[in-house]
């Protein structure tokens, strides 16, 4: 196992070359780290900006192996990283961040929201259902509307949908492929927010400051942080970060998903073991940014500051906005960030921008 | 020829692969381009953040026809490339950015000089010489104390020596290699300052507070910017650094060492055609720091704003000391900037840390 902290010239690992990864890797290059990357693609936007590329899936054992080889940690942009390939880096010697108790319950939404409700962290009320049968009996107890979606997988509003009346249950159930789902209770909510938070080796916390988010069809537009918000909102947002970092002996940063209801109260909609979309205003927004900052928790690494010196408006660029790059660099107050994806699909994240004000 | 403003997904040549080129390769990949790396080191500090390094010396015709084959435009971080690789470049339909004119001037001390004063950028007396019999007369001519340098090659203090006496000028100058060499009347000066300035494909220009640097031994140890300084100076400094990017139509960033005389008076010690040591602060200083400035010039982009967010005290990290690292990582105001050089030699650099005040 690696020496904590982590010196530099080490190489860290990274299971997943997308644009996470690729802006992990460019913060671990600040910091004098080498970048293995392990993805299905030998033409990542990590792996681009890494020393290293190791080309396969995350459950091959050849591939895993060769990443053992060179990385003396490894951690993940994408929650989705199956458990056996965790276990099976670590029985090779190879400590992962964060770690299974925090994939363990960002795969499951069900195991989400119990670790959630059990450290004190509320969510929506919520039930479990594996058959048609037993979606039909929640959507009856807990009163439709509800939300039903995929226990597992799905993201930017994939395997996800409403139930308006007990009748459709069944079916959507079907339609959502016969996997077991949760189903949820419409939230209230005025708006979203989210918190980045990292934990260090060492138990220390860093919380940055929250973020207001704007969602389009399920994927998210825009964020604005520092967002406007009471002390005592913050706080307990704050409070909310710290039982979920605790609860889950996390080492990282987690993004945590907030809905602000009518009453003042913050409902955790869901986190991410992760650095996360929400958190890239802290690239321009503050000294230390969010993947520097998973890279010195995962390091071992003493976590830095993250007060912030800015204003920022993050705005995602997907699909072919990015055309608009040669416009967007003219803009005096527009910091670019473009993940050099190579097809610009519909609604694929390309790259994004931090509009900076003063604070 | 590549189409200006040059787009995302472009590959950039980089010839060098050490900090500067590392640092280089870093803000490209953030505004979405790749990188190619011409060095003669198979694992250099840049190579291990590019997407392609290209193995060999700069005047390997094979490694740059590889070069030419994937980037759309070259740039360097390094003046002492020779002339014949650029010309081979751009022969090969590839835009080299700084040009040709620049690096003439930085290669050779005495038209360096020649130029700036043509230009109306003052600098010390000088003469150059090419035997030792010139050297003496020319020693006789100024007045001993002269500073003797190689005309070309040199950095760091390197290739240059003090003739106290006339006497002393023949053997000075056999010890220096028996070169064409410049004699420069010293300097009576009170500060070493330095302006980072560029200017883009369009002509525009951006301009850098100046920084105030202190060198050990011949080796930057320490900058602070924005220095100190009256309007007068600043607006003198200015004046200098545009005369000098339009002097050489130049395309990209210039680092200007200058002399503060007692009197005010600023003169040019040397311009370097290409990112700066002493414009390192701009990380973490600037929002668009002096390489992602360089890469929007050299990619025919619009230049980013140049105002600074935080007054910053940049300090080398020489040979072992990027052993203290870990003690660097618990302050909470220093931003750590390393390398990732394999061996740590005397006096070598191995990274910088940018102390982060506030204005």
């Amino acid at each position: 196992m690696a020496q904590f902290p982590l010196p530099p010239g080490s190489t860290l690992g990274i299971l997943g070359g997308g644009q996470l990864g690729r802006m992990l890797a460019l913060a671990a290059a600040r910091l004098g780290f080498d970048v293995a990357v392990l993805e299905r693609d030998a033409d990542s936007p990590a792996g681009r900006v890494a020393a290293h590329t190791i080309v396969g899936p995350y459950t091959d054992d050849a591939a895993l192996r060769a990443l053992a080889a060179v990385a003396s940690v490894v951690t993940y942009e994408f929650e989705n990283v199956p458990a056996a390939s965790v276990l099976a880096l670590k029985a090779l010697g190879v400590d992962v961040a964060p770690g299974p108790e925090a994939l363990a319950v960002a795969q499951d939404r069900v195991a989400e929201k119990q670790f959630l409700n059990a450290n004190g962290a509320p969510t929506v009320a919520f039930s479990a259902a594996s058959t048609p049968e037993e979606a039909v009996a929640a959507t009856l107890a807990m009163g439709a509307p509800v939300l039903m979606k995929t226990r597992r997988e799905g993201y930017d509003g994939k395997g996800q949908r409403w139930v308006e009346h007990p009748a459709d249950a069944a079916r959507i159930f079907a339609e959502l492929g016969g996997v077991p789902v949760i189903l949820e209770a419409p939230a209230d909510f005025v708006r979203e927010l989210s918190i980045i938070a990292a934990r260090g080796r060492d138990g220390a916390t860093a919380i940055y400051p929250l973020a207001e988010n704007h969602h389009e069809n399920g994927v998210l537009r825009r964020s604005v942080a520092p967002a406007t918000v009471t002390p005592a909102l913050a706080d307990q947002a704050e409070r909310i970060a710290m039982r979920v970092l605790q609860g889950l002996d996390y080492v990282g940063v987690v993004g945590i998903e907030l809905f602000e209801l009518r009453d003042g109260q913050l409902l955790v909609n869901e986190i991410a073991p992760r650095v996360h979309n929400t958190g890239h205003w802290t690239q321009d927004g503050c000294e230390v940014d969010q993947f520097e900052q998973h890279i010195r928790a995962v390091a071992g690494w003493p976590l830095g500051p993250t007060e912030p010196h800015a204003r920022v408006e993050m705005l995602n660029l997907l699909g072919d906005e990015v055309d608009a790059w040669a416009k967007l660099a003219q803009e005096p107050e527009t910091r670019i960030h473009l993940y050099g994806k190579r097809d610009a699909k519909p609604g694929r994240k390309m790259g994004h921008v931090n509009r900076v004000k003063s604070l």
